[in-house]
Parts: structure tokens; C-alpha cells; sequence
């Protein structure tokens, strides 16, 4: 590893690749994302957990949504919801230190080294509640959806008024998104607000797993990435594991997986796998499982491409991301 | 820290409690859950991730409900179905290394330093498909529920087959589960593998925060466990700020909390909180940001009494349940 | 894992043998150090690095030297002196948050969540210094040691004083103590004391490394117990590896070692290791480095028994003494 | 944080400083080393642990000799020994899984997903054995020196062999390193084949401290970089607090320090101070701890510029010492 003077990202990112630990692996999620990208027989699934949006990441995601490099999103409530915020024109403050009662009474939310307005995020969740308030009166009686439904109709409702954010992004580009716990966020404050004024929405949860689990009859092999792990990496796991189960005949029609023994069950392992995490492995949990542990579910193939950066996302994210953008020229 | 032989579990832990560091935090973990439980206004709630119940970790969140010394529990889907497979019959089995490409194979699962058999796992989702066959079939149509309403019927179908698990304790005691990302496990696979037969069940995610948000009225004040993060800390976290929304007048009836600058909303926040978790500070996310954060946004109480013990819940958990049923005499 | 009422530690311990991920490993800590206690052939290394002694774990060190459970001692230089702070009558203070600014100016130091006062720390630092100067007149010249024969012989100065810490507790058990970064330490400084007062002192390095290894003449087989990682883990893997280095012919008179393809050197892995640590692997460093990874240079036998148990020594310490104390009756 | 084409490193850089988490405070750590090296009143400390040398970040580290942006050096042993074995013309090879037991018998040390070749490792500990016979023929009997002049010989040395290492580039420069447990590493067993050929040496830790703390009288303020934890983080944190007791009157003439309460010492706080770590301060020991506990003991100075950025240094040394040099034009 060189110092070399003005030097590009990808140029010190692939220099990164010839040494070891995580600075090798970044290198090595820079490879295997570009390669899924240009994979066309591959459709991308992000998975987004941790508290990014406020730290800015949200534009990088936004990017890979309008550069159509993923086909999915499934984000954490909180991810799609803070980043309107600035959307909105308002901001997150960076501090230094501070007393967080000081800051519960001044009506600020602290965020690690951020802090967010308590008003407006209360006006952010206003707003979602005027959609929701909307959207019941459109629709008449008690609508019942999916949350993949609810936020194509609410990136409608957020583009017609201009706000340029992630689900805006993935209503213009056709990505679907799916938040499987949504109303853990202010998505769920704002349905319990719509609730006050007399309208009730209803978010099937179910449905948004036959959903999911259908697109696999449009996929032929799937690539992702995790940034953080929870629900999002988890419910992205899945798909290579259970959508046949839908059919009662336990394969999905027209497409080829593995056997295993004892189960009647077909397997389609995801062929790319990238994880940005700063969990780990030894406390068992899925979040800093290493990919290699998915290939005894079936989830990630034996011989896939698959890497685990263990690094903060605001380091790894914005560095993958030029360097994959000088990669494909975007 | 003298080494006394013969000493009790509960004696150990008030010896850590006069050294520093993770051993102090432990031992004010048991203080606080001891209070929180002998403390007649306060109800108690506990969310539960990570991949515990494989641990063998569920007959102690068992305990607690069975000594109904918690009135919620927040899991995800994996811990409250996972126990299933042993409460079945079957076990999880031990690994010392091990090729996940053979596993696969072989048909075992594994979870760090565990395997489990996918033949196991598939009778586990298949009860839940035949208990939800059955429900469609008794409701008719397509029945839509929370997921509270849902798991409070799956424990009875349980306690009816006489299948000792969370979910059937849970519903002999009378303590709820709410379990926001329910599909993001086997019920989700459940789900898909009903839809198959012809049984389509609705879980409605908003049906869930109403309900949560509704315990509100029947509460005097809280106390909360965390065990790992993710959802269910988020979800517990979220009791103490938002359940007034949905009164069109930002006030819960009967109850008395605090304002902050600029908004509207009152927040009651939980007066004993304890986390149990592996994660840090430094990566900015809500698993695993101190308790204290959690005052600036009005969740804990400025002068609560709150510890955070960084330790895997596979050593801090049996160690903590054992000095508290020492100190309660359960 | 049942709840069981009054349950011992080591019945406690025995039953998350049987569970998972780190409380498992927890299990097999206390089983492999047991058995390398007993084992007659076996010479036990313990290394003693963190900031461990402040937090009262040195008492647990000096236990396993007055039952000559461990036969060399491999400290950081804080470590055996900030416990005889404590064994001097002065105190460490718990903290509950605190303005470090204002800390130093009122004369604490922070250790976490615990301080020190730094008068007592000066005086603890003084004493060390008498000591040298003492020795320096007793020697006459300029005194040149191994840090083993420099703690050696203050162990017997602190012994005739009354002052019964870990480096008097050794002295009287006849276990050498190696600490091959001394002077980074308050050893250091009052080294610097002594020498403002005339007496320069030298503390041969060499000396250590070339007695550390002669130790191989009279040792069968070797058992490690590492207690965080840093110098004291990485000195006493060396063990394993180099001492037959100093016969220029490659090999321990009346030792059998194994021989790898390529080099002269002759091997002699550890038979029994265990970690307690809370580093990681994934960062490439000593200090969180698997024990498997010590198989590939010699330093761990293939086969032999080893285990890394990840957790903060302020609980896993306390528990494996007292369940290895309920198991040998001591 | 947009994503823009063909951004340069610097410019990358300074937007992460507009986000939060570690992406921000990369950002300061590069901001507050540019400030330290074109302070002219500073002399800079660098701090050197973990397995880095071997994963090709020497070249980074010479890079900060050779521009004379660091004054001292404080490495671990195996840091600037590892390295010479790529200088010597031989590698380090990428790893991608492989099982210890046979990297063993095939003569190859993995570290994390490297290896090495034993009988490279074996030829560089012969290289610095050869030296040392040469220096103990030259100087005669049983030399005596510091770890300082020893490294200072043995960079003249290398040098004359054409050998361009860390060691030898800071012969070149003038830089002084100091290693205080010098023997932990290649250099102790390279110290064993010299005493096992006849040529006795001795390193004296004693003169090491007096040396480092004597470079107080030529210093003015004082910044610090320190790439991991571990002795060379704690040596060098030292510096700020201790040089002064060597004069038996407290008090480094010709500076001027800051007293505390109870205690006649003065205090010299380091102006400047950056920890890139992997570590967490949860566990209370040196190598997480934060700078801001640095304050409490007088080791970091109050309002002075300091930041500790979580990360492997594999991803942040790269990235910061590129954006350092397009500042400083070097």
C-alpha cells in the first residue's frame, strides 16, 4: 500500500484488495456489487438497517435506486421516514458531547454524535398521517395493504409534492420497497394520528411476504446487500429459502434449485452476497453471522461471490459508492 | 473480588457489583429487574432478539412469564418458534466446526456454534400452517388480526397439544406478545405454506401499534428489559413516547407526562430500563445506543434507573434470572 | 437452561454448557482450566493484561497464585501495581458519569467508570521508587536484571512491609512474574524517580526473554490461560515456538517437539488454552485472534484443548474461579 | 453525502465530515493530523500496534518518516520486523479459508485471512541475529543499550544492505523508535540465536523510559497519532504525564505544566491527539478508552483537538494518510 498523490477512490480501493483484513474486503464488496450490477440475469435486493438516514447515507441509497442498481429495497420504518426530513428542507446537527436531558427538554432527539428537531419529525409524521388521512378517504372503509402498496402510494403522494426522497426515488425508478415492521417508526406514529382523526388503515403483514416471495417467479438468481443486519437482512435471506413453499408442490415454477435431505423444501441460493456490518459473528446472532453461515441454510451458494466488510457503514457506503460508480462510469 | 467457595449465585453477582466495568453493570441489571418487578405501579416490558431461544434460552424467558413477572413480551418471530422445535421434542445439537457446504447437504442449520435439522424446522412450520389452516377455516373468509391477537390463539392451539413453549406460557399467564415483523420468520413461511392449501390470513402491522399503544390507559408506569436489540427494543422504546397521538389531543386519559419545547405530544418515559447486548455505541444504531440517548428523546426517565450490561446474553441472562429468583425467593 | 432456585455457580456454569455461543465456551473454560490444573505434567501460564486489577480482579490473580494454580505470571506493569494501591489501605471509587476536566483538576484519574486518586497513585509510585533506591544502594553501581529478578526481589520488599498484593503473593509461592514492558507503567516513573534522586537502575529486556525461555528445561507440557491479550498473549505464545532457538541446534535437551517443512526449529503447542477477551477477530490482531489461528504457527497443538470465551473478564473472571474453586474444593 | 464522478479522496473525505457516526470523525482525524504535522511547535508521536506491517500498511507508515511528518515512533515489535520481510523481496499471501493443522506442517502462519512463510520469518529473525553478533564483536563483552539505540544501529545496518524498511527509513530521517517490549516479537528470538551462538546482549527497558521522557527538554507541545492501543498507545500517553519526575523537583525546565489538587507532579496533556481503534471502551481497558479519559489523568489536554475513529486501520490509514498527503501536496 503505496501513498500515491491524487490518486482515485477506486484506484486506492483496489490497492486496498492486495492487503488483508477488512481493507481487502472492502475491495472485495466493490467486486462483487459492480459484478451483480452487470449481472443481467440478477436482480439486487438491498437490505438497510441502522440509524443511516440521519447520517446522510440516504443519498447514496437514493443513487443506487435512480442509477436502477437495485431492484428491491427493504429498509428499516426509521430509514425512510428520517431522511424526508431533509427532504423537507429541515436538518440534522452534528454535536459534540452534550447533556441529554438538556437536549430532552430543549426538544432535540440525540443520534450518537447527531441531533434531530423534535418538530420536525413531528412534522414529518404529520405528514405521513395526511397521506394516510387521504388515502383512507380515497379509498373508503378500513384499506387494507401491503407495506410494499402503502409506500408505492406514498412515493406517488411525496413526488407530487416534491419531495425528492428514497420512496419518492423508488416510485419514479419501479423499485419496490418492503418494510415488514413499519409501524416501528413513524409510520406508526402517523397511522396512530390518522387513527385520532377517525381513519383506520391496515398494513398486512402477510401480504407483504406473498408478495415478496412471488417476485421470485420474475427472478433467475438474485444478488444482495446487507447494510446492517435485523429484520431487513433476515427477511432478504429468506428469498432464497421459502417461496416455493406457496405452492404446495415445493418448487417454484419454471425455476431450478437445490435439494436437501430430509425436506421436500427446493433451494435457490442468493449467487452474490455482500454485508457491510459492525455486529459480530461469536454472539450467535443473524446480524453478524458471516455469510458463510447462510450456505448451510441455503441461502448463499456454495462458490457464490459472497464478502462481510466489518466497518461503520459511513466509512465503507460512501467509498463503495464512487468506487463503484468510476467502475461502471455513473 | 475475593474467591469464596461454596458462595451463591446472587452472593457473586452484589461482589461484582463493588468492582467496575460490565461485572457492576450486571449486578445493577438484577437491582433494577428486581425493582421493577417488586414495584406494584409498574408494568413490565421485555423484548427479546438474537438467535436465544436455539440457545436454550427460552425456558428462562418462560420463567418470566410463568412467575409472571413480565406483563409484554416483544420477540422477534425466530425466538417464538424456534423453542418450538424443542418444546416438539427435537433438540439442537452441538457443532465443533464444521463445513456449511455439508451441512447443507446433510439438511442441518447452523447458528454459530449450533446446528439445528431442517426436517425440524419444517414440522414446526407446518404445525403453524395447520394451526392457521384451521383458523381461516373456523373465521372464514379472510381473517385480519394483530399479531397479538394471532400468537394469543397459536398458544392456545399449543397449550391444547400440550406443547410447552413461550407462546402457549404466554397465554396460560395472560401475557401478551406483540411481535411487529412476525412474517420475518417461520409464521411468515407458515403463511405462504396455508396460502398454498387455500387459507389466506391477514396480520395487520397497524392493528398491532394500536393495540400496543392502547396498553397505555391500563398502565401506571414502566419498566423495560432488553434483551438484544433491533425491533423490539425500537417497538418497547416507542410505548413511552407515542401512545397520546392517537387521542387528536396528545394526552393519554389519566395519566401525566412530560413536555418538551415545540411540540405538541407528552412523553411518559420508562422509569427502569436494562439492556442486555453486544453492541456499541460508536456505530450510531438503536441496538446498540446507551439507554441515556434514550432520555434525550423522552423513552427514559432523566433520573430513572437504567443500566446497560454489554455482555452475551448466553452468560448474562442465566446469571441475572437466578440472583433475581435468589432475591425474590421464586 | 432451567431456572433452578439456590443452584450453585459451577451447576450454573455446567448447565450453559449445554446451550450456546459464548455461555458455552464459558463452560468449557472452566473445564479446560481445571483439567490443566490438575494435569501434574502441565506448567500453567497465565497472562494478566487490561485494566483489570483497579477493578478489583487482582484479588482472583493472587488466588490462583497462593493455591499455585499458575506457575508464571505474564502482567501489564499496571496491573501489578494498582492493586497495591488497594493493598496499601487507599481505594478506587465507582463513578456514575463525571467531567473529566473537572476530574483532573480535582486530582482523579478515570478508569471507565471507576477513578483513582491520583496522591494515592503518587504514593503507590513512591514506593516503588524507595525500593529501587534500596536496591541500587544495596547492589551499588548500576543494577542490571531481568524484570522477573527486579519483581522477585521487590516482592520480598513488599512482603517484609506488610503489603500483600500480587507480586508479594507470588514471592512467597515461589511463581515467577515476567512483565517485559515494565517500565509502561508507574514502574516506569518511579524508575524516573529513583533516577532524579541518583540511582539509575537497569532492567535487561534480554534478560527476560532468554530466562522466560530457559524455563522450557524443566517444563513437560504447557497450559495457557490469557487474560485479555496484548504483550502478556503474545509473549507467552512465543513459549510455544522459540526457546530451543538459544541452542543453536534447534532443539530443548530432553524435549520432543514437532518439525514443520522448510525450517530447522523444532515446536512445542500448548496443550491447554483459554482466552477470555473482549477483542474480535476480524481486525487480524493478537489480541482477538482465534486460539485456532495459533495452530498454524505452533503455538496451539492440533487436537489440544482450547477455547476463546468473549466477554468482559469483570464477569467471566469471577465465574470461572469460583466454579474451578467448587470443582477442585479449594 | 452525494455521489459524485471522480471525486478525489480529500474530497470524499470532507464530505463524510458533514455526516455522522465514524464517517465523521474519519474526517476530523484527518483534519487534526494536517494540523499537528504544520504546527511547528509540535513534535508528533506516532503509536503503532496490531498485525499491520504484515497487511502492507508499512509503506504508509514510511511514508510519514519519509515526509517527516512524525517525529517518534513507538511500534510493537512485530511491526518492524514483519515488514522487513517484504523488504527482503520475499510476500505475505491472501488466504481465502484453509485449515490451521496443515498451514502448520506445510510451514505457513496465518494471521486472520494472510499467511506467511515460516522460512522467510525464519530468515528475517536470522537477518537481525546476524547484526546482532556483528554489534556484540564490535562493541565487546555484553553491550548495554536502550531499545531506541539498538533500532538506531540497526537502521544504519539495513540501510548499508540496501534494506528499506520502517526501521531503516527512520535511521535515514532521524525519527527515533522506541520498542518497549522489544523481545515480544522477532527480535527476542533473534536475541536467543545470537546468545545460543556465544554474543550476549542487553536491551535496557530502564533506559528506554529515561530516554523517551528525557526528549521532554527539546519538545515544545506534543501531538499524537496512535494506530491501535496496546504498549505503544500507553508509552506514549505517558509522555504527558511523567517526564518531569525525574528531576527531583517536578518540573521540566524551560516548560511550563498544569498542577492538580493533592499532588506535586506537573502535567504536559498532549495538544493533539487521533486513535484509530477497533476497540470499545465499554471494557475499561487502555486500547478502547476514550481521549476524553485521557483529560481526567492530564494525558490529553482540555479544549485541545483530539478524536478516536472506530475502525480496522486496513480501511481508515489508507484513506487518511491519502487525503493528508492532498492537503500538504507531499
Amino acid at each position: 500500500m503505496e501513498v500515491v498523490p491524487h490518486r482515485g477512490i477506486d484506484d486506492l480501493v483496489r490497492a486496498m484488495g492486495k492487503t488483508g483484513f477488512q481493507g481487502r474486503r472492502l475491495s472485495e464488496a466493490v467486486e462483487i456489487i459492480t459484478e451483480m450490477i452487470i449481472d443481467d440475469d440478477v436482480t439486487v435486493f438491498m437490505g438497510y438497517a441502522g440509524s443511516l438516514s440521519v447520517a446522510g447515507q440516504w443519498r447514496i441509497i437514493k443513487w443506487f435506486i435512480e442509477n436502477e442498481y437495485i431492484d428491491v429495497l427493504v429498509p428499516t420504518g426509521a430509514n425512510i421516514s428520517e431522511d424526508i426530513v431533509e427532504a423537507m428542507g429541515r436538518s440534522y446537527y452534528q454535536l459534540d458531547g452534550g447533556d441529554d436531558s438538556y437536549l430532552f427538554k430543549e426538544g432535540y432527539n440525540r443520534y450518537f454524535d447527531l441531533c434531530g428537531v423534535e418538530s420536525d419529525y413531528f412534522e414529518m409524521t404529520s405528514l405521513i398521517a395526511d397521506f394516510i388521512c387521504d388515502l383512507v378517504d380515497a379509498e373508503g372503509g378500513e384499506p387494507c395493504m401491503s407495506s410494499r402498496e402503502f409506500l408505492r402510494r406514498f412515493g406517488g403522494f411525496l413526488d407530487g409534492r416534491g419531495i425528492d426522497c428514497i420512496v419518492s426515488a423508488a416510485y419514479r425508478h419501479g423499485v419496490d420497497i418492503f418494510c415488514p415492521a413499519i409501524v416501528d417508526s413513524p409510520y406508526g406514529d402517523a397511522i396512530l394520528m390518522a387513527y385520532g382523526r377517525g381513519r383506520r388503515i391496515r398494513i398486512d403483514n402477510a401480504a407483504d411476504y406473498i408478495e415478496f416471495m412471488s417476485l421470485a417467479e420474475r427472478v433467475k438468481e438474485t444478488g444482495v446487500i446487507y447494510i446492517g443486519g435485523g429484520v431487513p437482512k433476515d427477511f432478504i435471506q429468506l428469498f432464497a429459502v421459502t417461496p416455493d413453499l406457496m405452492y404446495d408442490r415445493f418448487e417454484i415454477p419454471g425455476r431450478k434449485g437445490l435439494k436437501r435431505k430430509g425436506v421436500k423444501e427446493t433451494f435457490y441460493p442468493h449467487k452474490y452476497a455482500v454485508q457491510i456490518t459492525t455486529d459480530s459473528p461469536q454472539w450467535g446472532g443473524l446480524s453478524g453471522a458471516t455469510l458463510e453461515e447462510g450456505i448451510s441454510w441455503g441461502k448463499e451458494a456454495v462458490g457464490g461471490r459472497i464478502v462481510t466488510v466489518y466497518c461503520d457503514a459511513t466509512i465503507a457506503l460512501p467509498i463503495i459508492a464512487h468506487a463503484v460508480a468510476e467502475r461502471l462510469g455513473s
